[in-house]
């Protein structure tokens, strides 16, 4: 949270710089003011604490009441929370507020729909390292709110082997052996495949998770059958929402899909003084 | 630039951590490597010199040589830069280096679109403070690449005096009076106006930019009539590739659209390691 | 507020380092203490907040009681403020709260000469970029409390063509020119004139500013008759207590003067403790 | 010079923000230029370094010459220092590097003043806390560049008990011992005295420095002669250059002015483009 | 390695903080010298890029050359490294170069001891989390350099489940249950156990690492018995060099040893000037 | 204080990264818990707010109720603290916390260990430079807390001249006469000496403290005999528990001991949660 709270100042400076030269203008420092929050369209919010966050910085006495929780499905017009304080401060925080609550929402309503896509099935929708430069804690959590998993959280906590790898040392086996002598013993050994003859190859080196990149349909059901159960199976690779349920009835345990952070569009999210 | 810096180096601590796991357990620290990035699909490229950074961060024996310049529009299978250095050192980089680019490639390349859009016009597309919580340099910057103008950075450098704004003084008059007696003579005082009414206090009160906020074709028409030269004329809420051109043609001097920076898809880009 | 927060902390590390070695070997943590803040001269109050948060920041327990406003004038041995908390945080706190106390008074003071000094005339006193570095915000926050007005902040926020740039476009229609297509729409495009052809010539490039630099007082004159209300003045150079009314009554609109922040002396404020 | 080169860049940042508009829209950013820094009144000049340090963090390929070293008594339109690099460049670094160089050539060429004023008696001039915030070691710099020599450079290395010490442990004696029992043995014990009572006490209490706090020139010779070497004297408050040569002739060490750091006013300093 | 660099420049700021008050008086900054690091008894050296890291932050001209590699096992009286440059540069950075280095070839001596002791076995010597605050990466590092192999960097990066945590749940299985949900699956679950009772549940659980807890070493050999290649098998508690061969001839896979980082003595290396 | 928390922040960083995954997945956030500090061993406590720190950045709301202070001597099993607040919390802010009470724990009980040794003589136990890089300011108050006294902080307070300094200078006397010349005169001036000899030349130079570097115990009576009183006396070099009375019983005034801070080994003590 300390990091997130570094990053949010950071975004406030960013935006009011010396000073926010409209309000101090125009705006007592002391007349006290309401705000709302409100859905526009149809969302899964998430970002409600970040908000809150945002809030807090630029003015410790402004209070924020939630009417929902990060991970509820808002209707058009739904009033997110309640804010108080000095009116001065609430509309200096706005916009920095709703770039946080919008972008997340965004992330989180996109997770939502692949999450839907696939109910039914045994699969899980995961995340990538595809996340916006700075943001990747925030973005991660929205996943998680959009009913997503995450996958590793970036290069020190998990091994992937990708292509290049296996080309830089020679061989998948071979990689695989060094990936187990060298890396913490707490970690699964996940290698990407492209093609059936890497996949019995990842088997019988003994890797722990084996990525399916950019296979057809059949050739991923022909993975699970050869897999069988020896290792988990992550698709990755030209998924969209058209197309995510059959993979996931393939037979996969995890489907990553980079858009739902890096393609995400804001939803739509307002202030609305109440009072002034 | 050293704040771009500085937010370069955070995204990378935020990938790399305590340390690149799969690249450290498998590719010697002394192999020397080639890459190139490449275009997957037509884009304005925008953030080279984002990409160069974050290779330089990484290490600062790499060597990146770009192939085209900002501003390029590009066909699928262009090769935007060709990287040498340690093979370690590019993969460590490669993901965050793909993520600055991809974001401010989209950035570049919506904005294009609607800077097509509206050509042989005099209109301008300018940009709003709707921008990813601290990128909003880099994204500004690929605003200004795919063609588009900057409107104010933040509320340091720039007086807009909203609905809320208005509400909270009393009048617009009251509003525009207190602007000019507080605020730096540099700056020229914006107002957000939401009907003809508020168009003619505007003018009335010496406003130096007048926005129309969400107002149809046929009231625009009519208020850059009423304005008639008096102050600049920025079109704003509402508008999109469908749109815009009707907008500029009712001839307001700017417009404004949030999407180029929040809500842009990331472009498609890969690095290939070509010597591996 | 941030900043001030961050810069207030460095100070304060600056003077404090590993510890307060004489009041941590001779004053018992717990000892309550009460202190107070005195003008030893005739002042403008600048600076109370910043006294009380350098107070708050080497310990929150402490008190701090202002008995006056930021801005007042006041007559050598008033009590500007009351401090009550442990009396070795009050020791500790003392010299980094007076040494921005002083020299805030000591910005707000000099700025109100120059202002009474113009009473009566339409001209405003407005402050330079010749701050101390680090404290710009804070200064130019004493030179609005002295009743002067701000210039631009900073290089990023106002766009002011000096001699060098003309020199280095080739000519000054040329600058105005570019400074339009290239600089937001939101700020008014101010010159640097040394002469009155060039006066004339800013005015035909539809300069929003006019500055006139180091001339004369009848040059001045026959510059506000010349550019007659076709933009904002501001006299600049050369200016001090004795010529500034002279300069005003010429009927420029602004009178910049760098001396209020960077000439200004530290006004005379002790803390003395009423209780030990 | 690692704490003063953050200083520089929070200095550059307050004054560059998200950049400089003016130049940025006027040159172009390959033109080269070159430019000379000139006294434009005598002074002791001090800064350069700093100077230096602000012209490479703008643009590392500029080149800075000094014709001259910090200390140097110069006339009218000498010129410092020759600066060759990108035009933009210099034009962006301009006012930052002068407000340093005037700032810090005030303090030397001050302090300079006061130690010719005691030119041929054995006393040195010294300075105190009282600096500007933020900038305590390039002031204390500058304090040597002139002549003068520093006293501690904050609370934690140095011991000075004063009234409010004395007052709060019960006496001067008392006051001493605990200092002597807890501080680190490697420092000299100093406390304010005043009136020769107090001197008396601290000559007996064994302290190593003792401070004539606001003495008149009689009570210091006195003072003087009751020490008789048992410590060394150091002369405090009221003290300017009128009066400044009878004090060293009391026979006191030391004479510590606030004034050098605190009112210094800023040199008249300024850079010329001399090819553009 | 940006951390690291962050790390030691907070070390030096420490350590000189305002200036190097005995090196600045007494030699002249321009005087060159030579230096050399040497081993004062027989050690395994690591923190050699720590301390050149120091001296090139001190003064970037200094050059040192080493004359051996971290992990080399070197006899009394070895010259380590051989430095030149400004000696005042030289005679500031020894202290904090020594102490990175002491304390890291401490570190890597008494693993390389572990390591040793163990050796034919195929158990293999981890590190904990019971490292010096802020030293992690470089302790974890030394670690690596003695022999041994690094568990967890943190809680960020692996899952433990501990006694506390099962009994926060309920039930071991239970635990293990929710960890498989919710953490990432590319981390393999480690569980605690104190007894047999709880490594048959860990089996059954699925757990993919078994910590044997402070159990002697009949205990240990059954538990190798019944786990039977079902897991990975860490012993951990209680753990010196006097038992260490014992429990890897148990059969384990790990031993994991607080004290390597937590109570390594500092090694005996001084620096000595050459050509002063 | 202000960096210590910064320190302390920083840890938790390093150990805490993106998240507390074992936690966050097994305790829900809502749970309360009581834990309890415990020493396992005889110690000398240090660190309490330390450790208090830890809990308090972790979560704000959890309490933190000591039952003895620093500097108590307690025996095994002894309840240090009781800490209650959300189970969550108290799990994550665990192990940092005991780094710091066991580290500074170590620090104390061994400076302890020396102070007890020496007890009866005139003589104090001082610490040295050689610290935990980082932990300066911690580890020293650990000595005072054990009953040591600190020697200079850093290079910034104090003047210690060695033996390379007096070869770069030429002579003993030239170096303490170069020191009195620029260092502020608060200080007084160290020298190390390595023979009677030196010890003589000291003397004769002034200096205010003479360090008698590795003698054995006969050449420090000697020295002690020499020097009778002119100078502070320390000895330093070869110290251990088995000599060190001897040589306070030389007569020297102060004996500083490097292992006390580089060599200390962590204390046993563990939290255990009393109602999970």
């Amino acid at each position: 949270m300390d990091n997130i709270k570094t990053f949010i100042s950071n975004a406030l400076k960013e935006d009011i710089g010396p000073g926010d030269l409209t309000t101090e203008a125009l705006v007592p420092p002391d007349v006290e003011g309401k705000a709302e929050l409100i859905a526009k369209e149809p969302l899964i919010i998430a970002g409600i604490e970040a908000a809150r966050e945002v809030f807090k910085q630029v003015d410790p006495r402004t209070s924020v009441t939630a009417n929902c929780a990060d991970g509820h499905e808002l209707t058009s017009g739904t009033v997110i929370a309640s804010i108080s304080g000095k009116l001065a401060s609430l509309l200096t925080a706005e916009r920095v507020a709703l770039n946080f609550l919008q972008r997340l929402s965004g992330v989180a309503t996109l997770t939502r729909q692949y999450v839907n896509g696939i109910e039914g099935t045994k699969a899980r929708i995961v995340d990538t390292r595809k996340t916006t430069p700075g943001l990747r804690t925030l973005e991660k959590y929205a996943v998680r709110i959009g009913g997503g998993k995450n996958h590793r959280f970036g290069l020190f906590d998990g091994i992937l082997i990708k292509d290049n790898h296996i080309a830089a040392v020679g061989s998948l086996i071979e990689a695989v052996k060094r990936a187990r002598e060298k890396a913490p013993h707490t970690l699964k050994i996940e290698v990407e495949t492209e093609n059936l003859d890497q996949v019995r190859e990842a088997i019988s080196a003994g890797a722990g998770i084996i990525m399916l990149d950019n296979m057809d349909i059949e050739t991923m059901k022909e993975a699970v059958r050869v897999i069988n159960g020896k290792a988990l199976i992550e698709a990755s690779g030209g998924i969209n929402l058209n197309n995510v349920r059959q993979v996931a009835e393939t037979g996969v345990d995890l489907i990553s899909v980079g858009a739902i952070t890096h393609s995400a569009r804001s939803m739509d999210i307002s202030m609305e003084i109440t009072n002034a």
